[in-house]
């Protein structure tokens, strides 16, 4: 088949490689109904992280089931599933305590920006649907996998309460995310601060009730404002700079919390500085499985509708303009449609 | 009056200083049942904080109120009164939040170590019993102050469960009052890393299940051999160093919660790194005075002794030979009497 390959910064191709089988007998193999480009896959398409081998790339996924190694017993062939990007055994005593993202055996999802897929530990990792979905849910039911669990786990870490008061720092496809998760536990004021239109009308429509678009200590000074100088409870930073972290810890009161999603680049905190500000913080690669059924359950109703966070949808051949569209910031976040 | 000066680096005095008196109407003056030297003192008195003009030491206090400003409406002269190291209004926002500890108007105590002492913002600090305290109950309620507060805190913050697993870091005061404050919340198992034997002994009276006497790469792999390879899902810092912060870091569950009390000295943390450990963490100083009436009640109730942690009591004329002795780890902690 054909693939997304990334070989260096900013060379990123779709070209033949090997088909996926299953190797191990927890394996499973999907064929995607649809797949997409994350925010995170930008850093090694910069060269922020280094490349040292042909990258596969894609981590985002939902499909049908093909084939199943001899061991996999909760999802079969014919079954359209969801995954997390974190593959994980769903048993062991870290996915017992809700965070499979740290499972004993957790490994990193990669090569689904393809039509076929290889899903290590399908029983730990897959929920699959009584029905299969019509093609409208297919991208609702995509955002998921990765970019509304990975917002839902930033709002859970940020301790997001029902009337409750909300910064999320990053307009990306995560922050957006954080901002429809935030309102889905009920918060009573969400402050998304975003600079661009057309991702500040996404946030409105996702349910925030302020935009900031100042940045820096300009942007602060206004969430200050807007929170009679106490700041808020709960802070999503959705991005992982240094100056994004700046924005989430100069925006947060006393005793909040800072859920952290963005893999920080470059950031450090001082022990200190960090004591006196008092905040709350929990980050990491979000345990999307513990949230797969609920989050499923809310597409399917209709209740949510996070795949309006692609705005640009190509054929997967076209992936290398994807990436493009995407660090330019043409694009919110790439849906990518699989030949059938 | 006589009162406990820090000239420099080692050079603690009592010397003669002014009487306090009324500074504002909201201040209280109190007469000391007994004070003592806190954990936090010997970071200036050995010098890691700059020391530029004489300071008046001391921040734990209970005692009887001699005089109240004008405005003070909820003490009054005669009544027996303990208050936080950290003086704060307790209304505004921060405060009403449980986070007295950076109240708006925050400051912090001093000059407790004296047989009177000036307490601000009296009204929002101090609370007082019903009746005068029996003699033997004073070493109990002066240790509600600051040094079980703070160790409440860090359990608190550490999210310690009913029936949970903890592993406190530091076998000084604030460590053992973390010990004592987990297995008054529930902790089924609590892991005490001490390689002191009066200390540890200590530490089994106030509920430690398990001692871990090796520190470092030895004392994290004890701990996880201990939990079978998980970690703790709640950890209390008490010390403030590099080498404490790494054992709280490498003994913490994925997903479970860091306490951190000590003062964090030359204590940073890579984002990235923090990142992918997953692990909550909340620091700060100990917002006592949320605890206080809870924790007056405890021991007026004779449900704990927290004052067990006083292993040396001195009058306060000897104060240096208190100092004398925590830097060289002959004491635990020094309880100062002061004459009637």
């Amino acid at each position: 088949m054909y693939a997304t390959v990334l070989h260096g910064p900013g060379d990123v191709r779709y070209e033949r490689v090997e088909d996926p089988k299953i190797l191990k007998p927890t394996d499973a193999i999907i064929k995607l109904s649809a797949t997409c480009i994350c925010g995170s896959d930008l850093w090694p398409y910069r060269g922020a992280n280094p490349i040292t081998a042909p990258m596969h790339m894609g981590h985002e996924y939902c499909g049908v089931v093909v084939e199943v190694g001899a061991e996999v017993r909760t999802v079969k062939p014919g079954q359209f599933v969801v995954g997390s990007f974190c593959l994980s055994d769903n048993t062991c005593p870290h996915c017992q305590f809700g965070f499979q993202s740290s499972c004993a055996q957790r490994e990193f999802m990669s090569g689904a920006q393809a039509p076929y897929a290889r899903v290590p530990l399908a029983d730990g990792t897959l929920v699959a649907t009584k029905e299969m979905p019509d093609a409208a849910m297919i991208p609702h039911l995509l955002a998921v996998s990765d970019v509304l669990g990975t917002g839902w786990y930033g709002a859970w870490a940020a301790d997001v309460r029902e009337g409750g008061t909300v910064v999320v720092v990053g307009d990306g496809a995560v922050g957006l995310m954080g901002v429809m998760a935030a309102h889905q536990m009920g918060a009573e004021r969400i402050i998304a601060m975003s600079g661009h239109e057309s991702r500040s009308a996404l946030a409105r429509e996702f349910g925030a009730t302020d935009i900031v678009s100042e940045r820096g200590a300009e942007g602060i000074a206004r969430v200050m404002e807007l929170t009679k100088g106490i700041g808020a409870a709960s802070v999503i930073e959705a991005v992982g700079t240094v100056g994004s972290m700046a924005q989430a810890t100069g925006v947060c009161r006393p005793g909040g919390s800072i859920g952290y999603v963005g893999v920080p680049h470059g950031v450090s905190f001082d022990g200190q500085q960090m004591f006196f500000k008092q905040q709350r913080m929990l980050g990491g690669p979000a345990p999307v499985r513990r949230f797969l059924p609920d989050l499923m359950e809310r597409v399917l109703q209709g209740r949510i509708q996070p795949g309006k966070v692609f705005d640009l949808v190509l054929p997967i051949a076209q992936v290398a303009e994807g990436y493009k569209a995407m660090d330019e910031r043409r694009a919110i976040k790439t849906m990518l449609q699989v030949e059938d």
